[in-house]
């Protein structure tokens, strides 16, 4: 269990790595969406690798069908299953995997959990690439929001120590995208570009941070005590592997604020209440303010790693040395964007539609 | 809704700041499980204002009653609630709120959602008041993980800009109560203190970041892929109100790190595999590995401060400003710490019952 | 776990019979709500035991307290905490059923379930006492579902082989109340109570079978395929202790119908469609179709009687004869309906709920 | 939403009538469990009609196709996808069906809900073809039954006013497969076989009762108060198309009995405690008491019938006179039983689950 995510926009996730799929069923979806399978499509391109920001050269076509729940170009209201058929399955380095677990990969508590019967071809359920399911979900969420004006961006704010300028004014998709690294700041991409050529020289990887943000959210999502928006948000940004922390508004640099400093004073602009800065990202008590909700998703360098690393074979407890061979990543932060705004759109869209924002029925 | 937590272990809670009790129904406790009122009772007695490290002078007695669910010491199988009725409430400054929203306060938002209709009184729900329910629930939780042995503990390890040393060895419960502020590190612990008493002249507040430790976590705890333990974490603490952010093991950290660098690399010690680092922070794949489980949430600083600050009145849209009175803590991270134990303990409970860890008859 | 209900309008029970009260928390009842407490009160009355249909001399007194959730008379938004303290509690018979299970109680279950931890005074969280929060639960949903127009009765339909004449016109709670056993067939009901006296004499029980139906339901309530109407009111009714079937329309007697006969000719009534028949009980493919929706649950008598029963000392293996002593209701099915009400009207409120039928604020 | 079912064995189904396909998504299978796609495919099978026992003459081979969860022979842990492409998929009366709802079908309620953009083709979701989903997850969940003895049986007690005899003691598949209406009487299995082909003469269908046992469920599965065993079977059961009544035990006939003759009195057999009758079905306080669980779910006539019907045109408010064309099963209730059995596994799995039973990795 605990592959099922959201109330009444319920999204549940299936296959593997290197097994025949990748997919999704999304249930909750109101009847008469127009969804076009092209649309989902270049939600999941996005999500390809880039050669010019150390992405892998595998070639991940990932087609998206749609087996259920749309019909002539609309949402029926009944649950949408879509995959993408893996191709690209190499399984020959399995075998090793069992008996010598892989540093900072998920194969030893995989192991722990399912025992030998877990499916280890690269990385299985444990693998980056189911996010390619959460990413055809999204783009439906995405879809549904921007029916009452939400639309939602990510973008890398740093990588290595490499960050970007904060506070950017012209945060779009179109900006964004121009970079390869998805940084909209073009110095700060430029160096970031350059950091990860070199690691990626040294067989080795390297973390990020991605903010993500949300605007024209309707004040007033989100269900206290223990469903918050924050506590939603986060459960669903820690789904995507390699996700170590997560932060809201001024984040943990609220740790070092006074008060008076942090407190975010009311103003009118126009007829609309509004706040004179924006440290709380948007939420307060775990409701959205109307104002455009931040969050900042931090993630680990790649598990991967070309570089000679120890490890010890769990049959004879004896040592081993071990290089991860294959095509990876340097650095998932790009490609992680459009993930962060798929998990974003997901959460934003049940809370939208357990609060009767958006109808049952679109006309 | 969104006031129940939890799949086997199920925390529902219920009651405001100011109204008649906070109180607290938990289902799913193994019967037969021994449940003296005392343990409650000396559980919830730590989330208490210390007037020493910037707590509020209000008597908050907070005797705990059970009402259901434990009968001759023992759970009975039989959801148990318990609650404690509140004394001091003083509503006189109620009337103010609906009009003029506190800064860094959730009054616009609960009027958002709400209407004229909230509980505005003390901060009703959105009080950190009714965490004293998650402490109940949390003892009960702490109660059914000792019997196979898991251990939780917090302390603070940030309060403004002063720091504990990282990576103390010895983070128990009793060297933590030896602080003020609950932070293991004597010298950084005098500096946050003096740190308190200065904001508190200047009618001002402070935040902080509190680290949990939870020691012998079998491994294989979690549910991927959306139900990981860092997703579940992370979501129970984002229920404390002012908690900002959430990382586990290296955290943001890790953005800026290399993967040669973040990888725990395994080793033996005896018969056990553990990682000769902990940067997962005992967790990979979402699923508990064995090493230690290290969270760290970040509390920005009270809302609640003498200090003037513009607001606006929301009738008039004219600018108002306001200082908040009554007494109030200049710092909650120190009560924050059991707070940040309890939610741990409902969430690890709840993994393990899942998982069969525990059983449902405690003999 | 398991004692909670409901997805958006979520009730969870707690207490038991001879503990220290039965009550319930109500979570997601939309602020603005006006609810007076002599409202739920008069629900909760309905429930009382009547002594001339049966019921048993006990004096339940059961006053309704409201702990949370209510302001001013109206709704906050929070959850909803009630109560009753439990007055009438005498213990003194627990002693021997543990060992000696009482045959059609749930003692024997019990202690498979929860060992000897469980609470067997009085039947604890079996007892049908626990139905009182039910009640309470549901003088909420009633006026919530009100503000729609839908409007809930239940009514008896069969005591042991006397039944009430078919689909009677005028089934009103005041009619129906006219009735001790509220049977709103004045013959059938005459008849019923004679029936009851003469069980009642031979210190025996008996069953019978409750009618309930919901008018001015909108259409398209139910969310297919596992949260069929069907599905959800029946897991309501059979959570009632005592209910052994449900059905819904002509129910078990559709099983020797033909198509030709059991299908409901559609038609125009005005402006509405209608059907001319309503076999489907008012649902169809799990979802409402705007005729009054009609169910049946059929209750087994009494399991609480005086005279003498076999059972079997389980420590010993010993055969015992068991007389069941204290005052009990010869027939509860009278006192069932108000509770067969409720559970109606919490399913529909749910449904209502997730359906965006009613809206978060009440205004 | 509402395609989902179960909390540790959970259940989504997605796929219509003439859709792509159908399936299922299992999550919470432990890793481990031997499934072979035969076992299945063999499942399935049973749903095939059959032409003897008035089933509809489509060709519905229904091949069986596993995407995800299954490696080697065994569940991976993982979610394990599951479907069956459609092939036999005719929308040419499609159109027609928008505007002249077919009485006993869900086309109007289908309407209210999703609008025109419902998928009508076939029945869509609300057709009986969803079920092949329901009886490949039961396949598995059977499996995993079979590991703690539990064996599942339904067959058919009634057609029309065609009852077989009661009691009777044979009941396993073997025997009732002999039949072509699966009832192991063989005199009453022969009289249905007579009336389905009579009621088929005439353009009609008939309607009728499946029996479920479940043998060797160990005592105390079912979650009190509202999660019942009775209630969520039966919730299960209603999510059957054409199921009017689910009753467990003596069921509707307990109205009609007193306290003394319904009551199952106790006994030892050998070191065992049993019930010398079954009247509770098997569950006392919504848990199983050891003895074997007995529920029966009444179906209604199949509401396709070649017989002309009067019905609406609901754009000109017209009536209509309708004979629904194609191939139709006279009598569903044969094809029912294995669907039944399915649910009930679903359920029974579920439990076992919840309580422990059954472990996490099958070694």
């Amino acid at each position: 269990m605990g592959n099922s995510i959201g109330s009444q926009f319920v999204v549940t996730s299936f296959g593997e790595s290197h097994g025949r799929c990748v997919g999704v069923v999304v249930d909750g979806c109101p009847a008469g969406l127009p969804i076009g399978i092209e649309e989902i499509q270049a939600e999941v391109d996005r999500r390809k690798p880039q050669s010019s920001a150390g992405g892998t050269g595998r070639r991940e076509e990932d087609r998206v069908e749609v087996l259920s729940g749309i019909l002539n170009g609309a949402a029926s209201g009944a649950p949408i299953c879509m995959l993408a058929w893996n191709k690209d399955a190499d399984s020959s380095t399995y075998e090793d995997i069992i008996n010598t677990p892989r540093p900072g990969h998920a194969d030893y508590t995989a192991f722990l959990k399912y025992g030998k019967y877990n499916d280890f071809r690269g990385g299985g359920r444990f693998s980056g690439r189911i996010t390619a399911g959460f990413v055809m979900a999204g783009a439906i969420a995405r879809k549904l929001l921007a029916l009452s004006g939400i639309e939602i961006t990510a973008h890398t704010v740093q990588i290595g120590d490499i960050k970007a300028a904060p506070h950017l004014s012209d945060i779009t998709r179109v900006n964004v995208d121009k970079s390869a690294v998805r940084c909209a700041d073009k110095d700060a991409s430029a160096k970031m570009i350059r950091l990860i050529k070199e690691v990626q020289k040294e067989a080795d990887s390297i973390g990020g941070i991605v903010e993500v943000l949300a605007f024209n959210v309707p004040g007033g999502l989100g269900e206290p005590v223990f469903d918050t928006l924050e506590g939603e948000l986060s459960k669903a940004f820690f789904a995507i592997p390699a996700a170590r922390g997560v932060e809201f508004g001024a984040g943990f640099a609220a740790a070092a604020m006074q008060g008076s400093e942090h407190n975010d004073l009311f103003s009118m602009s126009g007829k609309k209440l509004v706040t004179l800065t924006n440290n709380a990202g948007g939420i307060s008590g775990g409701l959205s303010n109307g104002m455009p909700i931040v969050a900042r998703v931090a993630f680990k360098p790649t598990a991967s790693i070309g570089k000679s690393q120890r490890t010890v074979d769990i049959k004879t407890g004896k040592k081993v040395d071990l290089s991860v061979g294959g095509r990876h990543d340097s650095c998932i932060v790009p490609r992680a964007v459009p993930v962060v705004e798929a998990m974003a759109a997901l959460v934003l869209c049940d809370f939208a539609l357990r609060a009767g924002t958006i109808g049952r029925i679109i006309k």
